[in-house]
């Protein structure tokens, strides 16, 4: 079995993703202080987020409403004004957000690109994922871009079909074990884990176990070394 | 020249939208008539999503934070609870509202579609897209569709060359001079205007005059014989 084409996610794998929401969770927190205690905020926020995920997907503009629900509820449909300002204020920062590649990565995706065809699948707002791809600076190394409303197996077969030669010559690499571990070995390919330090607990899941195409890695650098093991 | 692919817009081609964009405007002017009057609120609000585009992109998640900015511009800051409120819901019922094709488009879609690859190519919100695309009834009778965030002339040459045989050989029909008609000519494809009774401000445009692939149609009916005739 040869390897075509390498898949790669983009938030949390590519680029901070996880750790811009937490800031933003953190100045809400701030915001909200003299109306609930934290805890209760955020177990609030993550009900409506919960809710809306059906109807508003992924990405900051949902996540920004969501918030605005939170803060309603919060204060029995009375915020004071300057919240919702500041909330507006902070869903445009998120999409303003500079975009810095995460340590490593410039350096796997060149040699990565030198052997495999690079397919970038991820979730969130379509225009704000393509503006991010366009602020890292890595475009020129993708020769595909899918920007989906959701992971399934079904997502990497038809992309991996697409882009490439079939699933079953494709890997998939990914910090979430449910969004791009499990369904792309789901759809025969290969995936390696690459955690982030934080994970959104819609992303939660358990590992794999004894998988045959499934690995482990610390870093992204481990991940040319890998592919090129696979075959 | 053979014409191998079909290119249709969606929005206010296949099925209405913005009639339910005018309708939550008109929510809006109702909710705010204590604040404002009509074409104050109107101009205010165009300002707000003519500012928020590039952030925002297109669609009804990027709409309603845009509401909730106007409501606040318009109350110095300090709108009423329910002011909040309602445009929330009216972002979530524009979201679930029902997808009915216009008349004529099934039969349209059903002729075309036995002898051309269709491609249905729309801006918008990814999901809410994919669910009106779902919810249509009509999603077996494209073989591609994409989800673009903006509609140029590059876009059209990528989309004809990923699902036909490139530009030369398709044909774009859509709503909106500006965004289905101008660019598709520009990329060296056929297109043909089928007028909607409205259309958003920032789609307008002037017709092409005297161009050799451009046409104007009166109805979605009149599709089939057109493309059957280019040659």
């Amino acid at each position: 079995m040869r390897i075509t084409t390498v898949g790669l996610d983009a938030d949390d794998t590519l680029w901070h993703n996880e750790t811009i929401f937490r800031m933003t969770q953190e100045r809400f927190r701030t915001l909200m202080s003299g109306h609930a205690e934290p805890e209760f905020l955020d177990s609030r926020l993550a009900e409506v987020e919960r809710r809306n995920l059906a109807l508003y997907g992924y990405g900051v503009k949902g996540f920004t409403l969501s918030l605005i629900e939170t803060a309603m509820d919060i204060t029995g449909g009375q915020p004071p004004g300057h919240i919702i300002a500041d909330i507006l204020a902070a869903g445009r920062d998120m999409l303003a957000h500079p975009v810095e590649p995460l340590p490593g990565v410039p350096e796997a995706l060149d040699e990565l690109h030198r052997h495999y065809r690079l397919v970038l699948i991820t979730k969130g707002d379509l225009l704000h994922q393509e503006q991010k791809l366009a602020a890292s600076g890595l475009g020129d190394l993708f020769s595909g871009v899918e920007i989906v409303s959701e992971k399934d197996a079904s997502t990497y077969a038809r992309v991996f079909a697409r882009h490439g030669s079939g699933a079953a010559e494709a890997a998939m690499v990914g910090n979430s074990l449910r969004s791009d571990v499990l369904p792309a070995l789901q759809a025969g390919a290969y995936a390696a884990h690459v955690p982030y330090h934080l994970t959104w607990a819609h992303e939660l899941a358990d590992p794999p176990t004894g998988h045959p195409r499934f690995a482990e890695l610390a870093s992204i650098h481990d991940v040319p070394e890998w592919v090129k093991g696979l075959r």
